[in-house]
């Protein structure tokens, strides 16, 4: 298991981490759980209004141990984890398709990650901005302090919420198909068709300064892999 | 409003799936709504367990208004989906990231369909079957032909599950900032990174027939934008 100094250890599995189906994908050290929250932009948030359970997608961005969601004070979704109701929520990877020699040996490869809590809203001022500057740099490094940051309306409007990462679980699939060998006959093509998200050319917002090239890291856009 | 012979129509809003939060992204048409679980390949599920609410990641297919859902009979979701239990599904598909002048007008384009619903256990083996044929020509098609179809052990350990798409809506996200034009200013680039799940070079199965080289549609693989 590798662990560096930003993610040392591990989750400890509970009832609810514990990965049970395919138990060989599972992946419950921070290391791995980090580094699938650190490359992608969206995740899935479960929540239970009304005794009706909804999922919503947002962005985040995590922070030491800490992972920070925000949105509209006014959002539904917003509203009913500020108020300290459990939640999940899911990001997921997709790495490829997995071309099988039988029908249900069809699989897709991916990383994923399920993140079990309660969130907290974070109130202070300072530790607000400082999550929102986290949210923009996440995006791209350096943005911060090309943009106007907050002022006291965005603040208002914007709720920002921690989730301590305490509880969490990993799984991964990679290779090939896991068909036993006699299921392989000649004339079929079996292998793993590789997908990824790739950033096309950056398009000029037509409001915004002409003189301006789109920086290095945006140019040419990469997320840690 | 756009609609064609095969998404006829639109779905009425309810009071759970009217969108509420930026309702000028909402669409209600079935013609956008199937347009966009036509082109990814997971979904998120959230499903309630002992009072808690869960998301999962899953692949599906959509066959007319039924999207069916599959998985071990031994899994959590499919078990607590076959109870008849309410549930939530969203597909996401990321296509930019949105470079804004202030730092709250960051944003994501993104298209997302939300189905709500309950589902039913396919239990007629010929339209379980035709279910599993669906998955696999979803894939790719061309392909169900030259597998190995589902025998009965498959048969017995793999649960299909139907949603009828009945309560669903859509939302997108398209453009550049919605900032102010006071916002903008001199020397910082504003514009959208565009993003696409890109599909690389085929990559073989070393127990596969060596002789046989990837179909073209898996080589130049495209899904429906």
């Amino acid at each position: 298991m590798t662990t560096n100094a930003d993610a040392p250890g591990e989750f400890t599995p509970t009832r609810r981490t514990k990965v049970r189906r395919h138990p060989e994908r599972a992946r419950y050290d921070r290391q791995t759980v980090y580094e699938i929250l650190d490359q992608a932009f969206v995740c899935h948030v479960a929540f239970v209004t009304d005794g009706m359970p909804f999922v919503v997608p947002t962005n985040y961005v995590r922070v030491g141990d800490t992972l920070y969601l925000h949105g509209s004070v006014g959002s539904r979704m917003m509203k009913t984890l500020a108020s300290g109701a459990s939640f999940s929520l899911c990001v997921t990877l997709l790495d490829g398709i997995v071309f099988a020699p039988t029908a249900t040996g069809h699989s897709l490869n991916y990383r994923s990650v399920v993140v079990l809590g309660n969130a907290k809203v974070v109130d202070d001022a300072d530790m607000k901005v400082d999550a929102m500057r986290a949210f923009v740099e996440y995006v791209a490094r350096g943005r911060w302090p090309m943009v106007r940051a907050p002022n006291e309306s965005d603040m208002a409007r914007t709720m920002v919420l921690a989730v301590p990462l305490v509880e969490a679980s990993a799984k991964v699939r990679t290779g090939f198909a896991t068909d036993g060998q006699e299921e392989y006959r000649e004339g079929t093509w079996t292998g793993v068709l590789p997908l990824k998200l790739t950033p096309g050319e950056p398009i000029r917002d037509p409001r915004g300064d002409r003189a301006v090239r789109a920086p290095d890291n945006i140019r040419h856009y990469s997320r840690p892999q």
